[in-house]
């Protein structure tokens, strides 16, 4: 995006708004189109480096109509600020915020164009084939179940380890933990997703079943499994700590309890956490190129004039991958989450289906050029974020 | 070790011991002469493939004294194969099966060679300057936490992150967590080993005092910290769930509780779990070289009759980097675990010194080749320790 915008003719300065909407709110910028023309390889590092550089927040914008105020503080900064475009990057609550300002843009009369740029691993937004940002967090999560298979078959015990994948609401992330699958590795043998309720007793049974084909068996479980009535399974094994405080357990450590108490064999959980979000020297090189191409895609529309919208990725077909990339209303977006299909889950409901892999396996091709300097990575520093009250 | 192997005109064939003593044992071997010769890349993709090939075991040897019987089965075994050197890698458990193994020989006559090669993340064996696996492991480690650091800066309320590292007795692993501070990072701020004891109310204040100079605070642990009395930090706080069935929090929860608690701020742990010894893909590439120098200079040592030896590092200056291979006699390793020196912690016990890093720096310097396919790295297939009773 700062690449399609650089190049434009229409725009001559990118501003950044640290932490989001609160950045603009507390006009707190930095002018990014500097540091890409004076620091050297800006643009590739900052497109390599983990998580966010300019922060995240935690604001849910009110509805216009109810505090029409902060609006018009908004778009007095902008305006004053000389600002042509706004593009708000993220996942459905960002999707909120720009679709918000985008309506009220309207209605106050501004000419700035307002677009939302996709970038979630969730992978939960509407109408876009996947998001940028789910496919590298696929490679990270697919490349280190690989990884653990190794680790779990040198014991010559029977042994069950439960991995914990992020995921609340859908099994997106945990499905892709299938792609370790290979000509001699055949865990993770059960796979669970909020999609479908789970059964501890099935689970129970699962496993006795997986243990007599293989003595190690991986289970794959997103942190969002729920019971038939909804309740989050990681919320029903809830422990109390020596002063009586009630502490959520992780459901992998859950499903680990289960195993231990009903099988008595070896069992462990690991949990993947925040790592798979910011394992930026697992970059997918194919998720690189297309959050790219919707940068520079939105960037040009707003060229033309287009506003309240976000650009989409259209898959045309899966072997060989095709795509294009295609743009829809923001308000076609928002507060919707997109699930797994039910038919990309095996009747069972413990793994997924070979559809479901042929999704997946496109996006995590392709490794990009991480920069290493003495052992490790390299990436873009960020000073901006850095202090307290410094 | 396997290239050593094959370049000698003293043995022809290498067979690898399924399971470790206990493929011995059960006579369950494989030619491993056999796959280097015929598989493509099989030395070079093993070298890079997680875990242990051959498997791992717990089986602890008996005194050849009490139990000659034993002894007796393995050295008929390996004579009827007409075994010539036989080679055990591993750490210090390993170490104490093959230095009875070789004190065996002795007095049952035996021609066999034994020797002990060096290969635990642990870096905890004697009188070598570091073991094969530390670099690699510590790597990951610095590298997850500048990552992890890059994660933690997006948000803009105070928030302390506790990420707990492997090391039940020892402090290396935790300490190369140090190594991700760089010119716009100072975290981990905190750092805590085992070999100093933990004080509870110390924690907190050094935990206060760190949050007033960052808004992001990450503390490094090692799971095996203890209190004065040398009780483990995480036996101390176990939890009970609703069945009133008690369970060991892991340190990084156990850290993690405190500061809720004591500061209510917003506060999560990590456990970089099993990842730290199993990621393949971030292997050191100076570790690698260093370990099959160490296997090549085991090989040597046998065609000129040595026994009961472990090659060892022994670092001649830090910058530049500067080591030999030597070697030490079997009895002098066994038994005993190597710590951080205390001057290698701060005084107040909550960090490393510039020693401490200046030694672990080259340890982790340069990348290797992973191969990739299909967006996932290339391993060498573990078929032999993969099924179950099929």
């Amino acid at each position: 995006m700062i690449r399609g915008a650089l190049d434009s003719n229409a725009y001559d300065k990118i501003y950044g708004a640290v932490h989001g909407i609160s950045g603009v709110l507390g006009e707190n910028f930095i002018e990014l189109s500097e540091r890409a023309r004076t620091e050297e390889h800006f643009t590739e590092r900052l497109s390599l480096s983990p998580a966010m550089f300019l922060g995240s927040c935690r604001v849910k914008m009110p509805d216009p109509v109810d505090e029409p105020e902060i609006y018009d503080q908004i778009f007095r900064t902008l305006e004053k600020m000389n600002v042509g475009a706004f593009f708000y990057i993220g996942g459905n609550d960002s999707m909120d915020t720009v679709t918000k300002l985008s309506r009220a843009a309207k209605s106050w009369g501004s000419h700035i164009r307002f677009a939302g740029v996709p970038k979630t691993i969730d992978n939960d937004l509407m109408l876009t084939d996947h998001t940028p940002g789910y496919g590298s967090a696929a490679k990270f999560i697919a490349s280190s179940m690989l990884e653990i298979a190794h680790d779990t078959y040198i014991y010559d015990i029977p042994c069950v380890t439960v991995v914990e994948i992020m995921g609340r609401d859908a099994g997106w992330l945990t499905a892709s933990a299938a792609l370790a699958r290979n000509e001699y590795n055949r865990t993770p043998q059960l796979i669970y997703l909020p999609e479908v309720p789970f059964h501890r007793t099935q689970y129970i049974e699962d496993v006795r079943q997986a243990l007599k084909k293989s003595k190690n068996v991986v289970v794959a479980v997103s942190e969002g499994i729920r019971d038939e009535k909804g309740v989050y399974i990681s919320a029903k094994e809830a422990v109390a700590d020596k002063f009586g405080h009630m502490q959520l357990s992780g459901v992998g450590k859950v499903l680990e309890n289960i195993v231990k108490r009903e099988l008595h064999i070896k069992v462990r959980s690991i949990e993947l956490s925040i790592l798979q979000r910011c394992a930026g020297h697992l970059t997918s090189a194919q998720d690189l190129r297309e959050s790219m191409e919707q940068g520079q895609k939105a960037v040009k529309l707003t060229e033309e004039g287009c506003t309240g919208f976000m650009p989409v990725i259209r898959r045309i077909s899966d072997e060989p991958y095709r795509y294009e990339i295609g743009q829809v209303e923001l308000a076609e977006i928002a507060n919707k989450a997109r699930s797994v299909p039910r038919e990309w889950i095996n009747e069972a409901g413990n793994d997924v289906t070979e559809d479901m892999l042929r999704y997946i396996r496109p996006l995590i091709a392709g490794e990009t050029g991480t920069e290493w300097k003495d052992g490790l990575p390299v990436y873009v520093p960020i000073p901006h974020l850095n202090h307290a009250g410094e």
